[in-house]
């Protein structure tokens, strides 16, 4: 089922001026690398930070750091929210940037939305650390969910960008070691192409603000430091075996070079039997979801989100 | 009163790790200063948003972005807290970097120790805004509270280094207006001489991880504005007159080189009559309450703040 949320309400002015301003984020990083060709990783994770800047802290959640599996990260806990059901989220970022701290509000938003509780997971970065360090710290972190009482199926992995990849990577994972995988799987703008492929990068390099093929390239390198292939199911979902995968919900811009990484994603799962639905932002950024409590389409999208996952 | 609150219990093992944290960040920050001299105050601002790392996320607190006065900031609201006591927070940096973002864990630890709730304000930075743009802000957003309600000595200013400053600058302002100001006034490793003098700037410079009178110097250009005297009371509390100021509660570190700010306040403050107490957190870097959630010692400190708000 492919729906394009714009054709279901009018996109308002203040809508318009809230997507805005993650496009503006993201013009400022890309004049930023742009200028500084020297910028070093430490900095590039300082400025990536800031993408919990267009979220609006969301009300009536508080948090509590914890280590889940040996996995450090941040719990977000809405006031009335069933802590029975757990988001587990991998935070987005190429595997070398981002953070719990920079995804801490929209994984908070996305629990409200859902009247779960969300567990964002600090997972080891590349360049340190390569793939698969990234799958197996979700790993690690889903598997000490069930030891302490949380049921499989109330599990739902969810991420964006390469946090989406690594969302869907940890249910390829569970099922591959013969382990009852998550309730259900969400992506945000998933980034899985670990060929650096695809028609979007080309079509919509001039709409999209952020990625490009050569950041995507460093990324690449970092996280499979040229030996492992980039068509390892792991790495690149694209190339994964999708039979008997959980419901799976995937969000993508229609704007942004990586939405045929979505399209890809949604044909391949389809082909194997799965349950997926596709939602294309009109005229959005590479995980617009980062727009939470400042933008109405977004807060379609969370109903959406929401009405799928209580089904 | 001074007292040194390291005489008051033993800094344990886990303690001195917790400092560490804080003076890693500022050993970074300092290296790469060091190393980047044509570090843009665009990314100088994105790396001293990481200020908040070293805090812990607080449990039970939620939060609330807001604009009051015209000015935006974000509420942290503490579950069980007094909501008509507010700790109004200007947030440290120079004038120039920081926001309500950095500082929202470490307002949310004091809002909760102190049983209040805390409003941490984003004023209009330096170099773009200079003094007294963020004084102003200040009084703004303290004129909006009481016009809302909160008893004007329900309302505490409090800040951390510049926003130290700020904290007393406000409750100067005020009283120079003629209007009630606040009934406390909380300042964390006050930054408050614009002339950039000070035995412990010379005494204390090879402890201190961060400051410099280098940097001081570049901060103090970018608030003043080479305009502005850097002896005016409002920018430089030294040269204020303290008669009828409100009780006052400074806190500094011992090894940190803006040491002899907070100890001249309290000189200057106590000449004049004011009730002031000042807190020396032995061996402890510039703004150690960053290390909330993290350290006994400033647990320890919370609690004797906590039982002078009470008093």
């Amino acid at each position: 089922m492919t729906t394009n949320i714009s054709e279901q309400f009018s996109v308002t002015s203040a809508d318009a001026e809230g997507r805005d301003v993650l496009r503006d984020l993201y013009a400022d990083w890309s004049q930023i690398m742009a200028a500084t060709p020297d910028l070093t990783m430490r900095l590039f994770r300082s400025m990536f930070d800031e993408w919990h800047q267009p979220t609006v802290e969301p009300e009536g959640v508080t948090y509590r750091e914890d280590t889940v599996g040996g996995v450090p990260g941040i719990w977000c806990l809405p006031e009335a929210a069933d802590t029975s059901e757990v988001l587990l989220y991998t935070h987005g970022g190429g595997f070398a940037v981002g953070s719990a701290s920079s995804h801490r509000k929209l994984a908070a938003h996305v629990a409200k939305a859902l009247g779960a509780v969300s567990f964002v997971v600090d997972y080891r970065r590349a360049p340190e650390f390569q793939h698969p360090a990234q799958v197996e710290d979700g790993v690690a972190a889903f598997d000490a969910l069930v030891a302490s009482g949380i049921a499989p199926h109330n599990i739902t992995t969810i991420g964006d960008s390469a946090g989406g990849n690594l969302a869907i990577a940890i249910a390829l994972a569970l099922k591959e070691q013969g382990k009852r995988g998550p309730g259900g799987v969400v992506a945000f703008s998933p980034w899985l192409d670990m060929e650096n492929k695809g028609e979007t990068l080309v079509t919509n390099n001039d709409t999209d603000a952020l990625i490009t093929p050569e950041l995507l390239e460093g990324m690449i390198a970092g996280v499979l430091g040229g030996i492992v292939d980039p068509k390892t199911p792991l790495a690149n979902p694209l190339h994964a075996d999708f039979t008997g995968f959980p419901r799976l919900y995937v969000t993508a811009g229609s704007v942004e070079s990586l939405l045929d990484n979505a399209t890809r994603l949604e044909e391949r799962a389809t082909a194997a039997g799965v349950d997926v639905t596709l939602s294309i932002g009109e005229g959005q950024q590479h995980v617009y979801p980062f727009l939470a409590g400042r933008s109405a389409l977004v807060a379609e999208e969370f109903e959406k989100l929401a009405a799928w996952y209580r089904k």
